[in-house]
């Protein structure tokens, strides 16, 4: 079996590809996130436009360390009207946010990019569109309170496998490109690479 | 809070339930699916009407018994070009029911129903259209040793939450319904009914 790497320290995206039974080795691509995104809108690139370079930023750097071997980027935007939002820093950050996205919906673009020698051998950018219903104060102090830092680590502030879903009125997309790693396309291209059996 | 009972045994629900914050109780109707299904069949229903009548079935015959309670029928069935297929009861008729769904496209009829003192007082019968890819015998039997006996539990036949995944080409529909339990128009009714906080 061909080698595969994925370029992600995202537990959502490691259970993902883990369940569906890809042997693969993690590996973080210490990419300045945060430095590369500030240039990308500085250039007026949109969210669907970001999520895609970073991921194929990740799976780049790291296969040109690992001559052969796959290696899967990923990333994944939020998207109001356009605009990008980052992951929260802080809970009050994060309640700010949910406040901002209620009654409205917003995109999860999810960008999945394969390299190998260096190269972007195949990509995907699928977007699930997500409605927030127009949940209670109180509703929302109660979410907050029992999910914790958890909220942090995602980029909606929401945890939509747990009961974050109740913050939603209507999803429309599909579930791996919501949780961030877009599968079915990515499994046919493992396979066609020697990765996976037929 | 409104009384929830869920009337449904299936482990896959009640994590879903469970994961979506709603306190619930599980109740198991004791309905002779197989009779009810056969007389239905006999009277020339499809895949569709029959998940509806029997998760209409459970919800009323609980409800019954549990004046004020809101209590949710679910029912799933698998339609192959408008054939209805059973859960398979030995791995051998697993194998076959996966040889035959093998390149083609097959739906997931998801009936979810709400009664109260033994009437349905609302209901949804949601479907996904999944799409087996030409996998080879190989894979089938490597699949079939790795999962075992779990394989008897759903109407596919497949897991489509472990490496089941590795199944399919293609996957269009609500992942709850794929669960079976089409769950935000449900969440949306238990608010509605005092079950959940808004």
């Amino acid at each position: 079996m061909t080698d595969v790497i994925l370029a992600s320290k995202s537990q959502a995206r490691t259970a993902v590809l883990r369940a569906a039974g890809v042997s693969f080795e993690t590996v973080v691509a210490g990419v300045d996130e945060d430095a590369v995104k500030a240039g990308l809108l500085a250039e007026g690139q949109g969210p669907r436009e970001i999520a895609d370079a970073l991921a194929e930023l990740k799976a780049i750097r790291i296969s040109r360390t690992r001559p052969g071997t796959l290696v899967i980027g990923a990333d994944q935007t939020l998207d109001l009207d356009g605009q990008l939002f980052d992951k929260a820093q802080t809970i009050a950050e994060a309640r700010d946010r949910l406040r901002l996205l209620r009654g409205k919906t917003h995109k999860l673009h999810s960008a999945v990019v394969v390299a190998r020698d260096g190269e972007a051998i195949w990509r995907e950018v699928p977007a699930a569109r997500l409605t927030m219903r127009p949940f209670s104060d109180a509703f929302l102090d109660a979410f907050l309170a029992r999910a914790g830092d958890e909220l942090l680590g995602s980029v909606g502030c929401y945890r939509l496998e747990d009961d974050g879903v109740q913050l939603f009125s209507r999803i429309d997309g599909d579930y791996f490109t919501i949780l961030g790693l877009p599968l079915m396309g990515l499994l046919d291209l493992l396979r066609r690479h020697g990765a996976l059996p037929l």
